[in-house]
């Protein structure tokens, strides 16, 4: 018995051929792609509990947002057009120590994950707080995530001490371990936001249980000359020197990247999250996605956080990690739409070390997979689907989402949710945010 | 008897104080706004042939877009990742010579207005081939467009000589006067491509007429280079001293503007169509937009054609812009959310010379507004308006569009459109120009 069988499929497979196959039929069982079929299939002589019909739809593999913050979205748009500086140190750390529990994790969370399955996003790698009450809600959606909590020198909403960060960390990889949605990661927030020893400690930690190390690297200009000032090291070089580089590291924007850093990325096997519209809306600059491509180094694409984005749709991120590139490059032939697509699939996939699992549309991977109505006057015609899916599409053209097997949103709707129950509960907290003491700033 | 009374809406003016109401009521009689109510009103007491209870939804004037080249619909993504040279001369010159004509562009002018209205668009600015054609097809499906011939040195689709082109715009003035939505103004496509005699006479023809003069300006390095090497002038300075800058002059791009060319926008008060998707994908540059703005000149937000966006919604434009000019000035302060939504609404009208007519929702202003659906996952919490419009919202998000009074779009739904009749045509039509000798590029 098959749980799922999709037919009539045009198939952007993303495999190592990138092969595109115009009229199969996708068969899953237990979970996983048990069987693609090239060509028409009379699925009578399958016994197949759900059957679709994918005429004049695309199947691709789900979207992997590899950097954000997926509790923000209670932040989304509160301090927009201001200073980085001022707006972390007057908005948002004063609003996180006062809003950031576990309750509004769970609600943020929520809220988030609503939208990333709405836009076609089928894993998520997050560094928040609060990571169990994130992770039950992550699961409870059916939802594929990496999740670490931020650890920090400072006292966090969750953490009085970088070491009790460490230690929820532990207590994380327990609670999750062989979870088949949930993964747990280790991170330390920046390097000018961690001391070194606790940069070692988290490696350490990272290395002890073979897990992700997310962090976020070289993000602006201010924390290049911050470190260069302090260790005369670039912060690509700082933490190379402090052991820090190897292929669990995920690094966050790396936009102010030397050449030697980037020789260091490729050497070390490092995996970059690129945020090209969080770097764009606080003006951060441009990351060297291009030379850290003809490196080989492994690249994903991410939204980051909301209060800096601001939405989770990740077919946004493409578009304008495309144009950004083609722009600060001054060559439209320096990136293609085909690459695109497969940074947020299977480049998102190794950067997260997911790459046997998902990522592509492949026998044996998991069913992590999006249904595109093509029949839309901003999708139609078609000449090229890679250029279709990065320039024209947005997360809103997925009609249905299916993470390991299961189907979690359908023409658009997610099962078993209530969004007005979401929405009555976000209003309520927004209205208590609005009114805090640290906010002045609000019209509607 | 009002034709329309929208109830319980929040309402985005763009009036002069930018006013905000928080609920409020509108009322529409002969296509114009007869009544703004700044409270909730009892629509009992009114006659009211179409009440609409915007209760959780936004009222906003429709989007203007600025410049555009609608019926290239029919080769959205036909041709990516190219350089522009090529891109024009290998697949865009012979494609249009081989497919341009008076059906085609019905066909893709049809295409191009239904995206638009279902984006939150509601007048539009088009230079381009077979103007009767775009007109009638725009004029019924009831949006509002300024329209013109692109008229360039070489024979076009529609006419074998620059000459053809004027006695066209002749006729099209003389066939379409005193039409309520179609408009029509007079284009000479570029400096590069139109002789300073040619140039001169469109000049004339647009100030006997007192009409609009649509032309590409500064679009790319190339172009700023070739006019300096062969008159030792900017575009800008060449086009001033032939005389054509004055305030009829809409200059599309205006990318590669000096100090100087900045003065002499703003001292003949020129029009600016600013077109930041095409500019990035086609890596051309960065407009100066803020320091056009800081000097008082009006700027609207164009799409360009579909052929290098590569869709027609106009709300991906603005956020792009958003993005695009806090990154290249290096500030995140440099423009904010508030100046982009008024680029795509009042700047787009008075870039038009519409400003009187259209833009903002005021009393006795055209009917020209869009109604958005706020509940979406993606659109909450809320703290500020004009954050959410520009960084969070897509024209997906737009749920009934209103022009001249008349509803064209209701609840996703454009009335007496059949989508599956123009996909069919567009299939045929898209087919037979992947079998063109031109192109040999394509996968879907």
């Amino acid at each position: 018995m098959y749980e799922i069988g999709i037919f009539n499929a045009k198939i952007l497979t993303m495999d190592k051929d990138f092969s595109i196959i115009n009229n199969g039929t996708i068969l899953i069982k237990n979970g996983k792609i048990d069987k693609i079929v090239k060509s028409d299939l009379d699925l009578e002589n399958f016994l197949v509990e759900k059957k679709i019909d994918a005429t004049g739809k695309l199947i691709m593999p789900g979207l992997i947002n590899v950097h954000t913050h997926s509790a923000m979205t209670i932040f989304r748009g509160f301090a927009d057009d201001i200073a980085l500086q001022e707006w972390l140190h007057k908005y948002i750390f004063p609003n996180e120590a006062k809003f950031i529990d576990k309750e509004n994790v769970r609600l943020g969370t929520t809220l988030a994950v609503a939208e990333m399955l709405l836009s076609g996003t089928t894993t998520y790698n997050d560094m928040y707080f609060f990571v169990n009450e994130a992770a039950e809600v992550t699961q409870k959606m059916g939802m594929r995530a990496l999740l670490s909590e931020g650890i920090i020198d400072y006292p966090t909403p969750c953490s009085a001490n970088p070491e009790l960060g460490i230690k929820n960390t532990e207590e994380l990889l327990q609670q999750w371990q062989n979870n088949q949605l949930i993964k747990i990661a280790i991170s330390a927030h920046s390097p000018y936001s961690c001391s070194s020893d606790l940069l070692k400690k988290v490696k350490k930690f990272s290395d002890k249980n073979n897990i992700k190390l997310h962090i976020h690297l070289a993000e602006t200009r201010w924390e290049f000359d911050e470190i260069m000032r302090l260790y005369s090291q670039t912060p690509t070089e700082y933490l190379h020197h402090l052991g820090i580089l190897d292929e669990n590291m995920i690094a966050a924007h790396s936009v102010h990247l030397t050449d030697s850093d980037i020789d260091l990325f490729a050497k070390y096997k490092v995996g970059v999250a690129h945020n090209p519209e969080c770097n764009m809306k606080l003006a951060s600059g441009v990351a060297p996605i291009p030379k850290l491509l003809s490196r080989g180094v492994k690249v994903g694409i991410g939204t980051d956080g909301v209060a800096s984005n601001n939405n989770l749709d990740l077919f946004q991120d493409v578009r304008s990690a495309a144009f950004l590139h083609k722009l600060s490059n001054s060559n439209p032939l320096v990136t293609n739409a085909k690459e695109m697509v497969y940074m947020a699939t299977m480049g998102g996939a190794s950067v997260l070390g997911f790459e046997k699992e998902i990522g592509s549309i492949e026998v044996g991977k998991n069913a992590d997979l999006i249904i595109i109505d093509l029949m839309k006057p901003h999708l139609i015609p078609i000449y090229d689907i890679y250029s279709q899916i990065v320039f024209s599409m947005t997360g809103n053209d997925v009609e249905t989402s299916i993470i390991n097997g299961k189907i979690v949103m359908e023409n658009r709707i997610i099962p078993n949710f209530s969004f007005t129950d979401l929405w009555l509960q976000m209003n309520e907290l927004s209205q208590r945010i609005k009114k805090s003491e640290f906010i002045n700033r609000y019209n509607f």
